[in-house]
């Protein structure tokens, strides 16, 4: 997921499963791409319908679901009766969308989401995670073990993968969004990157405590303030927003966040954890109108 | 830090000092919270000219600057003479208006961001900055030592702690911010806060690698593309806004994270690493217009 980039996992996908001793056809919509991994033994295909006629289990990776649809539409056909593991990122209803595609062509579907940088695939690093049927998963499990690490099967709604994939997405995104504001914060402040990091490094320390203890709150839907509550955050988040401002630093991340905050501080939960905004972010409010 | 507390704090700062084996001498705008304070031995002032005049360290520590201002205006006189450590949390440009204040009336001053949740107060896991005269930390550090954990001085501009203090604001609480949207998203998509754990530990072990890296980039002004550039991060967050538009969450934080990504890739760095958000957060373009 962190550092997934649609032009180099496939050339990784196909160089681990050629480790692994499988026989590999590789296909790229932009020619010439294949020429390390023909050299080790892949056969390249001529076109897609080429490539999916080369073996019972297809595996895809590309930018996103549009351009899945746009690459396999040629190959609808030739699909019957293989298995196809979508390992495309998107959203949870576009892998069910695809699941119920492949079902109407009589294509066995995995979807799946590869969760770690390019470099892990093929070393135990590597992190995928997959959804869909229990028979396909059970087939071709051992095949997807050589792009290494650990596999896991979520289970049977194809959409699963995908709601694992973006709610980590949302937690790494935000997280990296927010690190990179903090460096220009702190550059602006004439503190340098380098003497931050230890300071930086103990905030990963504070969130390895938190992550167990907001997921247990929000499983339960209590939310008991503890020395982090809303009141304190809202005015924590309000100093960073000032102090950005005061630089002319673009604060639309924090400012977002603090509306959020400051919404339910003023609906009266002030002195409950943070984890309480679990509760509130599906709740729009007249002062937070959804920004787009 | 973390767990900031106004309510909080003082109770654990002056225990800290009485634990230290410094008489003490408490008193708080809302009469009444030090009993068990008193019981261990500190002292109750009856106003705060006869807080301030009982010690030659004065430590103050509510909920923010304009608090600090209110708080002491009756005690400026008594403080000429004395040391007055602000441990409130503030922003550096406010930190600076402290200081010279205290300047102007003949106060020796520290201001100091405590980085850490208010249990730690007093055990080494405790972590306190602070900034200021090198002749006041070097008169005060050994009794502000009872504070417990690292107490580190970086330096003699008053504002060098909040300005810190600020920068780790902004990366925690934008963590955290994502991590809370996270848990809502996954429980919109049937997915547990205790599912998702094991998996949001790992985006913590991800920051660890990627917060030394990508301050290194920072400080050298250069951000060549690897595995996780701005193209990439630019799709992941539009996945992430629109699964959580699907389920009408609040979708304000990472679409305002997407507007900056967005921005970068529009402006032709699309295949920078996502480092390169650093340099663009001080250039406002006309897409995106700063949030209030």
């Amino acid at each position: 997921m962190a550092g997934r980039n649609h032009e180099w996992f496939p050339l990784a996908t196909a160089g681990a499963m050629l480790a692994g001793g499988h026989p590999t056809t590789v296909w790229n919509r932009s020619p010439g791409k294949a020429g390390e991994l023909t050299a080790r033994g892949a056969v390249e295909a001529k076109d897609v319908v080429d490539a999916v006629a080369a073996s019972p289990l297809v595996i895809v990776c590309v930018l996103d679901y549009d351009a899945v649809g746009e690459s396999l539409a040629p190959a609808t056909g030739a699909l019957r009766g293989r298995a196809l593991v979508n390992l495309t990122a998107d959203t949870p209803a576009r892998a069910r969308e695809m699941a119920a595609w492949a079902a109407g062509h009589g294509i066995d579907y995995l979807d799946g989401s590869i969760m770690t940088p390019t470099v892990t695939i093929g070393t135990d690093q590597a992190l995928v995670l997959y959804s869909g049927p229990e028979d396909v998963w059970a087939a071709h499990r051992a095949a997807l073990a050589s792009l290494g690490g650990t596999a896991d099967h979520l289970g049977t709604d194809p959409g699963r993968a995908a709601a694992y994939d973006v709610a980590l997405l949302d937690l790494f995104w935000t997280t990296v969004s927010g690190y990179v504001h903090a460096l220009a914060l702190a550059r602006a402040e004439n503190v340098s990157g380098k003497e931050l990091v230890p300071y930086a490094l103990g905030i990963t320390g504070l969130m390895s405590r938190i992550i167990p203890r907001f997921a247990e709150a929000a499983d339960e839907g209590r939310h008991p303030g503890d020395e982090a509550v809303l009141a304190t955050a809202a005015a924590g988040m309000a100093h960073v927003v000032h102090a950005a401002e005061a630089h002319g630093l673009d604060t639309g991340v924090m400012a977002a966040a603090h509306a959020v905050a400051r919404r339910a501080v003023e609906a009266g939960y002030g002195a409950d954890s943070v984890s309480h905004l679990v509760e509130v972010l599906g709740r729009k409010g007249p002062t937070t109108p959804a920004r787009r």
